[in-house]
Formats: structure tokens, sequence, C-alpha cells
């Protein structure tokens, strides 16, 4: 890599994906890239694990169409305003134009909430749980960068009716549980947040924001999940007959997380070698590299086979490098891919009937025995695994700091208390071109007086730099 | 079903598809429907064999951007010609007018070829091979049907670029292979007929239609394969240094099929009961039905929890119905919905340890134990989808009739003699209201004379109305 990671993010960002091919930047249309297979492989494992929580919660995966007319966009008021600036239209078809125009989808509520009419009628068609994986389109006019911030994203959105409040707040917490499911494979942490008044989702009764702190100090929002009582199945008419025969309107929420995990994995794990993929995600788990030199070369390509085919054989993802060239450009090739596991296979090895191994995460070296090379591998791949995300929480954790002045704001994500109006919050934002990221789901004992009018107050607040 | 499949096939169809809930088409826009849980399970299994034939045939899974750029997609004269009237347009994003028009992917080559162009540099990077499971979009003026006739299509493309004629004629050869592989997984016979000129894909040098008969005696196209020699290449540019140094364009293929599978299992497979589903890729393959009477409640709900987890303990997808319902009204509704596999638990198969199963193909009942119930399973839906791919042949193979007159035409698939010549083909099309399919690609011994002309030939050729 050109860049430090930590002495220029942006650039070594930018850099990476490059190298590592994860996708391609130069079609034709900004902030719409290509996936390579590279990346795109990376993706499928994490859409993987969302559809494994998902179908284990009794969510039932569905496909709504991605073109929505006008008229269903436009039924719920705060939530059109929200988007207005930034969906594609679809205006003409064929040689006409449209009676009624389409919106390209920017998040599936208003294709969904008219059909969800139709599908709920009884309390005992409740609760309904759905999700689907899909692409969505907002006309960015920031800049762009890679699985950041991008025109085309691919994400999964769950949508979900409840004969109540309380039932819907209940969805909330299994979407967390889903969530910590998630992030454990992908090793990638993240804060639970309450966003302020004015930053929720248009239309929610309440959104919680998740967030990773990348390494330039910066909070970057992975997913969110709303509460939107029955702020859309009012006008969306989605009601149920309860037991007694009474007409009511459904509760209910949305959780989505997009392709920014991709992100965020780059951020969180790269360093200044490239990337550094978690194991359960990792395209390839395992590289053996071959190390030939004259009259070794079949029997060590031999043994190369038969410890490819073995961890194979146990369901893991491997590659065995026999190009042509130098193992130790080899080494960075696959480096800069962030495979998790490196084996090496050298005429001593083989004597010892062992691979040497190094890890990518942090570069440890040991040996493992062949004939039990499948279950070492597994538990070395998970060791790195635990590290990677046990690692990753710290920094997480270090990367917070309380401030009681507005003088001298550290390059960090800040913690601070705040009286809760919108007029401080405002300000604070204003004075400082900060962000207020929310205040913690899980509350947190505070006591000390606002950042910015110095009333005593119990609440505490997170803010940090845009990304 | 009200409607007999044989009687009227058109009025069964609709019927099938929304009694078994496989889509809703009450979404409001014409010929987009909603994909709903059942369905859309299904449409994920059969993505699964394609990814795994794809994949291990050494495509990459690749995703493109949605939208094209209009001065991209008019590169390739022929090609725009044969969209032009279908497809939808992009015109403003958030507020503004777009300087360049973007077209919503009809299909994917004038989004993928610049790309590639920059992708290829030497004969080593061919063969290139990728494909992308993907939504398309056509503006169809037809009446529309679920999965056979939608204005957006679920279905996956491969590309493919290649040193030579000869090299790309080898993927053609191999995606027959791969055809044939997913075919049996979905017990859906095929013709492979030869495009007419007129009907060949825009820009394709030869169309290879991937034909399935319908009951009504019709054929559906389910896909196609193209060879493209250097169509494409010369207007994009995809060029290739070979070991002498020399440039050449490089030569293409690309082969799709679409979610018009689904329609093809509906309509080869399903009876006057509802839907029958081949194994594989049935959402649940066996349903347990308790049959319950005083007093034996416990020992029975026993059991038949045992045989479920033993059966997804060993990889298959079980349902046990333990509604409040009669016995009698849940076969009804699992046939419906076309589960491969019932089976029975009452107390008197309690006392013989085992189970009662009941073919939903062709309804064939008997008995297995139940310490072996998983092996025993196994073997049953091996046997269901051998016997429906069998059977499905042999209809595909009886549903050709070979004419040598055009008076009294029968509502069959027609095999006859044609010279060859664009003029008759159009003459027989245009006198009758049919549509060639085209000729065999593996070719048929023929010796009689072409059904318009009278002139003697050994070319035969298929035709059928229109679906």
């Amino acid at each position: 890599m050109h860049m430090g990671k930590e002495s220029d993010f942006n650039e070594w960002y930018l850099d990476i994906v490059e190298k590592a091919n994860l996708s391609d930047k130069r079609y034709p249309i900004k902030g719409m890239n290509v996936w390579t297979p590279y990346g795109w492989n990376i993706m499928r494992n994490i859409d993987h694990f969302i559809r494994r929580e998902l179908d284990a919660t009794g969510h039932g995966e569905v496909y709504f169409p991605l073109l929505i007319p006008e008229t269903e966009f436009k039924k719920e008021k705060d939530h059109i305003k929200g988007f207005d600036s930034e969906v594609y239209w679809v205006t003409h078809a064929g040689l006409n134009e449209l009676d009624v125009r389409l919106v390209v989808r920017p998040t599936s509520e208003t294709a969904m909430y008219s059909m969800f009419s139709l599908w709920v009628r009884s309390h005992t068609d409740l609760p309904l749980k759905i999700y689907q994986i899909v692409n969505t389109f907002r006309y960015e006019t920031k800049q762009t960068r890679p699985f950041i911030r991008v025109r085309e994203i691919h994400f999964f959105e769950s949508h979900t009716c409840h004969v109540s409040e309380e039932d819907a707040q209940r969805q909330v917490e299994e979407d967390f549980e889903i969530l910590g499911n998630i992030m454990k494979e992908l090793c990638i942490p993240y804060s639970l947040l309450v966003r302020t008044e004015w930053d929720k989702f248009p239309g929610a009764y309440y959104t919680v924001g998740l967030d990773t702190a990348m390494p330039n100090g910066r909070m970057l929002q992975i997913g969110s999940i709303h509460h939107y009582r029955t702020n859309f199945s009012v006008p969306y008419e989605i009601t149920y007959e309860d037991a007694d025969g009474e007409h009511k309107h459904v509760h209910q929420t949305t959780y989505g997380m997009s392709e920014r995990l991709v992100g965020a994995m780059i951020g969180v794990h790269g360093d200044d070698k490239g990337l550094i993929l978690p194991p359960p995600v990792a395209p390839i788990q395992a590289v053996i590299i071959p190390i030939l030199s004259k009259g070794n070369t079949d029997a060590v390509m031999e043994k190369a086979k038969k410890v490819k085919n073995d961890l194979e054989a146990a369901g893991l993802r491997v590659k065995l490098d026999d190009r042509d060239e130098r193992p130790g450009s080899k080494f960075f090739d696959w480096e800069i891919k962030g495979v998790p596991l490196r084996l090496e296979l050298g005429m001593r090895d083989i004597e010892n009937d062992s691979v040497t191994f190094v890890r990518r995460d942090n570069g440890v070296k040991g040996t493992a025995s062949i004939p039990d090379i499948a279950p070492a591998v597994r538990l070395i791949l998970e060791a790195i695994r635990s590290d990677m995300y046990g690692k990753a929480w710290e920094r997480q954790k270090g990367c917070v700091e309380t401030i009681t002045s507005l003088t001298n704001i550290p390059e960090r994500t800040l913690r601070f208390g705040w009286c809760g109006s919108e007029e401080c919050g405002h300000r604070f934002e204003d004075e400082n071109e900060l962000k207020i990221l929310g205040t913690p789901y899980i509350p947190e004992e505070f006591d000390g007086r606002c950042i910015i009018c110095g009333e005593p107050t119990k609440k505490v607040a997170y803010a940090s730099r845009s990304m």
C-alpha cells in the first residue's frame, strides 16, 4: 500500500479496494460500481449469514418490485419529504411517456405497505415478519466512496407488523440479537444510539442507529432499526381485527443493513499490508503456498494437493496457489486480499509431516500436523475470528472520549452531557461542525451538565464528524 | 382447483399460482408481481443450483449496475433496435433532469462490455467467464402472466470472452452440460432449437432457444444460449494481445434462464389437485400429518416430533403440520402447494414403528420404518425426482407431430420440412399464425420436401403457436 491506514485513512481505503480488487469504479455512472467476483463473494457470504438469522427467527424472504408508483410513494408525508431530493424517476417506457411516474426504490415501505393492508386481516395473521435482500437507489450528491456512499446500494430490509407497540418493541429487541449473531461472524463492533428527532428515519417513531468506529475516529453508520408505531399503518390502512372484533392499526418495525458492512470490515480490520478478512466471510479462508526447490517439486505438490483436498472435504474454502512465481510475491498478493491463513509447505515441512502456518491478523507463525490438518485449521480460523472480534471491540470502546468543554475538540467520537433540547442540539452541531449520533439505547449512568446551556443533566449523547 | 389442467391450461395456471400462493399480482403495476415467501423460496432453490453449476465451471459471480447510460446502450446498432420499444428510461434524479438518460437494464451486454474492454488485455486473461443473478426490465405490451410474461424478470446471465470462435463454441457446449445438470434437479425437459435469423437475439451470430412443452401443446422458451462471434467486441473494443503480440477481438457467448423456470415447473408437473414440486427445489420436501384420536395425542405428537428431528438432522426440509384441523383438510392444503411427500402418523403406525407415506407425483402409498426414516425418505424423494423427470421427457417427446401438409394443423408442436429460405419461413408464419421455433441444434435425419415451396430438403424445422 502506498499510504498508511493511520496517517491517511481515506487514501488507504480507496487504495485497498482497488488493489484487493473488491469493486471497479470505472463504470460510466459515478457512484455505481461493479462488484467484481472477489468483492461480491464477500457480500454473498454476508447475505448468507443474514438469511440464516432471519430465517431462524421466522422471517419469510420475499421480493417486492423495484418500481413504485408516485401515487403510492406519496401516501406518508414525512417520508416523501425525506426522500424527495434523492430518488430516481422512471418517466418513459419504450417510446411512451408514462401516465404515473415510477420511483426507483430508495427503500420499500411504500411498495410493501399497500400489500400488507391486503395481507393482514386478523390478529391471527400477526406478527407478520418478512425481509428482502435487494438493491436500493439514492441520487447521492456528496462525494461517493465504494461500499460506504454509493448510488446503488445492496442491502437487506426486514419489515414486521404487530398487534401492539409492546410487541413491536419486542421485535426491536430480537433485532439486536440478530445483529449480535451477524456481527460475531463479521467481527464488527457497534454502538446502539437513538438518533435525534431531526435525524431519525422519515416517518419513524424512533430510530436506533448502528455505528462502528473507523480508524479516523469517526463513526460509520452500518444499519438502523426503526420503530414506526402506527405512523405508516394509518396512511396505508393496515388494520387487523382483534379477538373482540375490534379493528386496530398494526404497529410496525423495520431493520436494515447494507453493503457498508463490507466498508466497515475493510476499515476496522485492514492494515498497511492490505485487507484482513474475518474467516467466516473470507472467499478464501486458507491459501496453500508450495515452497519448491530443485528435485522436490512433485513431492511438495502432491502433499499440497492432499492438504487442499482434506480441507475442502471438511467444508473449508481453500486455494492452492500453484502459479509460477516466487513464494514472497505470492505472500504479498494474498496479504493484500486479506486471506486469514497462509499454509506454507516445503521439503522440511513434509519431512515433519506438517505445514507452517502464518496468521494474517497478527503474523503469528506455527506448525500444524498434516494428518490432523482439517480440525487444526478449523481451530486456528476460529481463534482468528475470536481475536479479531475482541480486538475490534477494544478499539470501538477506546475511540470514545468524554468531553466537558468545546475548546480543543479531539478527533474522536465524543461523549458529553446534553439537556436534550433541540435548541442546544442544533447549536452544538452548527457551531462545531459535528453531528450528534444520538443517545445510548442502553442507558448509561451520567451526572453532569449540558455542554451547551450548562444546565445539570443525567442525559449523555454521542457525536462525531461526518464520515 | 376450479379448472382442469387439460381443458383450460391458462385458467388452471392462474388459479394454481394464486391458490398455492406463489406470487401476488395485486401490486399496483401490471406485470410486476410480489414474490411471496413460498414462491421466492422455490426461486432461491433454483438460484442455488445455478450458482452451484456456474461456480463449478469457473464462472465468477459479479454484480453490474442496474442503470446503463444511453450512450453505452446505443453502441451496438442491432441490439438497440431490438430493445428500443421495450425499455424503461430514468430521466430525472431528485429534482433535476439528467444530462444523459439511463436505461433500466433489459439485459447486461451494454453495461458489461465497456468494462470487459478494460479487464481483458492479454490472452492470459482469457477465457473470461462471469455471471450474475439479477432482475431485468421489459415494458411488455402483451398480456402478462406470473413467471411467464412479466415486466420485472428474475434471471441469471453468464457472459464469456474467448480467444477464438472455436473456443467460444466449446463454451456453448459446456453451457449445454450446465443446462442438463440444472434441469435434472428441476425435472424440466427441453429442446435445443437454433432460432431463425429473424428471431435470434439482437446482435447474436446465432441463438439456441431452450424450449419446454406446455400441456396446451405449445412450447415455452425457458432460456437461451448465444454465440456472438465478434459482433459486440468490435463496437465495444474488447481486444487481447495474443502470444505473438498481435491484437485481436474476443469471441463472446452468453447464456441466460429466467423465472420462467418456475412457470415451466408449474405447467409441466402440476395436476388438477395443484402444484407438484420436484423434491430438489421444494421449500418443504415432506410434510408430517399427525392423525390424532382421543387418548393418543401425546404419543403421536411425540413420535411426529422425533420423525421431524431425524429428517431435519439429515438435511431434509420438513414441516410438521400441527394445526387444529382435520387431516383431510391438511392433505388438501399441502397437495395444492405441491409438497412431494406426505407422511401420515397415527396410532397404528406407531404400533408398527413406521409411517404411512403418500407420493404427491403419482399417489402411491407405502410404509417406511421410523428407525430408518431419514435414508428411507431420501430414497423416496430421489425416486420421485427421477420418475418426474422421466415422465416429463416422455411428454416432451410426445407433444411433437411431424406434418407434411398445412391443412388441419394439429394443436401440437409441429415438425416439418423447410428449405431454409427466409421467404418460405415468413410465409409459413404469416399464413398460419405460427412461429418457427428453429432447427434442431443436434441435427436430425430428414428427407422430405419444404412444406411451403415443395422443394426437396434434408432440413427440418419446429413450430408452434405462441404461448
